[in-house]
């Protein structure tokens, strides 16, 4: 290629450019139509048309662009995606637009292009049969309604707390053949795994939780060991529901009883416990996850909250599972309110704790990560302490970094046994690290670019972070995104 | 008046207001000193030469105005006094200047103008004499470093957690001379109330716990129902200290001794005991506050949990006060790392929901507030749940609102007996309000008026807020800090 050639490529270039950037649809498809191969070319700091028209908010063009095939996987040199720049900058139609699987088909402007708050952000559990680009889509667009959701914090239940001392409306609720009962055997909820290509639907979800009615299990109820926890009723009732009124969800525990005769009350095949709590709780629909993680949180408790912890008496379940109360009337924890009597939450600060450079961040590995994988730093808060208090002893605790001002990013119940984990971002002061051995095994910073390699190739990476239903996950991802180059 | 006279006032404010906003010195003090009346007056949306000046950071021009005596309490229509202009716009030297008592002094804009972070932000427990001016700078400068740093959550104390362990050294320290031991009856720390003109010092603090050293209640540590709970080290060596150790800090919970008889160990007239914690511990000095919040939280921990909660038995202190393990070997809490064992801190959302006008926000009383009292609504996060979910689910529950979109602001523990607040703000997508009559027992919109009224006010206007070391007011002086108009 002569010198003149080469200069009059540069100018088409950013003639096109210039024209993205503008959202002259007209001049980009007239360009694109003499010189095909402009579509996927990058300008200063790797800026491509989509990139541009994705920043801009110019949506058509955006969808045009797409239909010509362009590819949406290019990364500018700040390691940001067209749908990274649509994020930052808002543009919740285009994000919507960028996660559609299939490029060639009609964007449809009209569809929701910019959809006002929704007072009610959480999604029918009856619902489930909602397709793979809906289930990203969720997982990304929620955060411009509701900043950063997460997995295990949908709420598609109405957790009516002031019913729970309402013994008879509870029983009735509980007998209603359209009542969901989830049945658990040592924390474990009973669940089947989903065929991987199910007739006209592509669920994200890997597995499902197996459901039972009142007729199903009332056996249970009374055995020693039982306990029936109320989660809540549907946000919306049931398409075929008569009189309209929601369907109530409650979750069992049923511990002392046989596994084998649990499953065998299954009408699904291959039905089995989620014995690996970590893995296969993560393999659920947004909704049922947001459901498990109430009713194993609480289970947890009261699976090792039997004993009045201020006398040592049994207690015994009060308020529909959501409250213990001492056995004896003796006892002091019957004057006034106490702790003693509800479910334990433990607060958690898990933090992505960025270099000065603003280029890196600090991960560490715990022993028993599996090989290769690095996490953000994480700890429980203390007594006493404030989020921003803990956050900058943990980080020095763990790797003798010193960090500055602490952001809250976004929050998650983590219901292993029931831990709110707490996600900051930090500002690093000090680079040294000094790992303490008894809390992580290896700490070191990593690139931009090393952590955008190991999100987008998952396992292929040369380290892996926990998967995107974790926040650390989310911290990584949230981070990635901020760049002074947008 | 006649006509020409007035345009000739208003061109002459015009010119002050002008050269106020561009910094310049040299007219702004020619101006008045030809026409002194210009000082305080206020032209577009109420804005002084204060304000525009304290906007703009202009230094020396808001120190020159304050020399000539300028109202820095007069508020622009958006109720926003100068202080809360530069505040956020970030300007850090001049909030500084604004909060300084005495406007006669001389502004010294060499004095530290533009701190760099400071790694370790938290204040010597030791350094106890700082004047009114400092603590009220500290609660309102520290945020621009670490922000919104609230009562109860300064860390004067490296906690050491890995120490914890290691009784020999735990011991060592104790029995050091240099020791502090904080004594505690039932929850209540020793404190003696100081005098209200101290020489040579105008602490902010009304209070000031009692200290002892180990050899003067050696004798109660051997006594049944004696809690002994290690701190941490002061951050910085005392002064006075030979080798340079760091002074370690202990309480000792000592629930069945006699109270009066507690009360004679003390070198201190007028000693006594916190009795009305909601009163007497808003007392102290933000470094005490702050060691009284772990404090406290962990005793209050040990009052309640004496006994193992999953078989009942006797559980014993380990740990230097940090843990309890039961005492039954055959205990399966003996097998695993279980959060039975560890103090509990209970994570709590407390929201400021804004109107959709922006102009409102809604406050609610309960039944035990003082008379008057309104504040934010709040209540305890329950399992499963997300920052954001528990939000939306209080407010509903409380007040009937739904909301949509939530910001963290900030966080703070309160150690009745051991929260973590979280707070929040919201905005409101439902105006119309029904109170749930077993949670509040009211509830309303205020004004942006009303509220900054009462925050200016205390306790002599129409409505009263909780006082400011209570992150309800902070969120409230938040938002009031919050405008477009700014």
């Amino acid at each position: 290629m002569f010198g003149g050639e080469r200069a009059a490529s540069e100018e088409l270039l950013e003639r096109f450019l210039d024209a993205a950037a503008r959202g002259d649809l007209a001049l980009v498809t007239s360009l694109l139509s003499n010189a095909p191969s402009l579509l996927n070319r990058a300008g200063t700091n790797g800026w491509t048309a989509l990139m541009l028209a994705a920043r801009n908010g110019h949506h058509g063009l955006v969808g045009a662009l797409l239909q010509h095939g362009c590819d949406k996987s290019l990364l500018n040199q700040s390691s940001q995606s067209a749908f990274d720049v649509a994020k930052f900058w808002g543009h919740t139609h285009i994000c919507r637009l960028l996660l559609r699987p299939d490029p060639s088909r009609d964007p449809d402007p009209s569809r929701d292009p910019d959809p006002s708050p929704d007072p009610d952000p959480s999604p029918d559990p009856d619902q489930l049969s909602r397709t793979q680009e809906s289930q990203e889509e969720k997982r990304w667009i929620a955060p411009q309604q509701s900043p950063h959701e997460t997995y295990f914090s949908a709420e598609p239940l109405d957790r009516l707390s002031a019913k729970r001392p309402d013994q008879s409306w509870v029983q009735s609720r509980l007998k209603d053949p359209q009542t969901v009962i989830l049945l658990f055997h040592r924390l474990s909820p009973m669940m089947r795994d989903q065929d991987g290509d199910q007739e006209g639907e592509s669920s994200a979800a890997q597995s499902k939780l197996c459901r039972f009615s009142h007729e199903e299990v009332k056996d249970l109820l009374e055995r020693p060991g039982s306990v029936l926890l109320f989660l809540g009723v549907a946000r919306r009732p049931p398409p075929s529901a008569a009189g309209g009124e929601p369907r109530a969800w409650f979750a069992l525990g049923s511990d002392s009883e046989d596994e084998e005769e649990l499953l065998k009350r299954s009408r699904e095949k291959h039905s089995r416990f989620a014995k690996n709590a970590h893995r296969d709780l993560l393999r659920l629909s947004e909704e049922e996850a947001g459901v498990v993680a109430q009713a194993r949180s609480v289970l947890a408790w009261h699976s090792r909250y039997s004993h009045c912890s201020t006398c040592g008496s049994v207690s015994r379940v009060e308020e529909a599972g959501h409250k213990r109360s001492c056995e004896s009337q003796a006892c002091i924890s019957h004057k006034g309110v106490h702790n003693t009597c509800y479910p334990r939450v433990d607060p958690v600060v898990i933090m992505l704790v960025v270099h000065p450079d603003q280029g890196q961040v600090l991960l560490g590995r715990k022993k028993v990560f599996p090989s290769g994988m690095f996490s953000c730093l994480a700890g429980f808060i203390e007594p006493g302490e404030c989020v921003e208090a803990a956050v900058r002893r943990e980080v020095q605790e763990e790797s003798g970094v010193l960090v500055g001002p602490v952001w809250y990013v976004c929050s998650q119940p983590w219901p292993m046994p029931s831990s709110l984990m707490i996600g900051c971002l930090t500002v690093a002061m000090t680079t040294e690290i000094t790992v303490d051995q008894e809390e992580i095994e290896e700490a070191q910073w990593f690139t931009r670019q090393q952590v955008v390699d190991s999100l987008l190739s998952g396992p292929h990476a040369a380290f892996t972070v926990p998967p995107r239903q974790t926040i650390a996950h989310q911290l990584l991802r949230h981070w990635t995104g901020l760049s002074s180059n947008l």
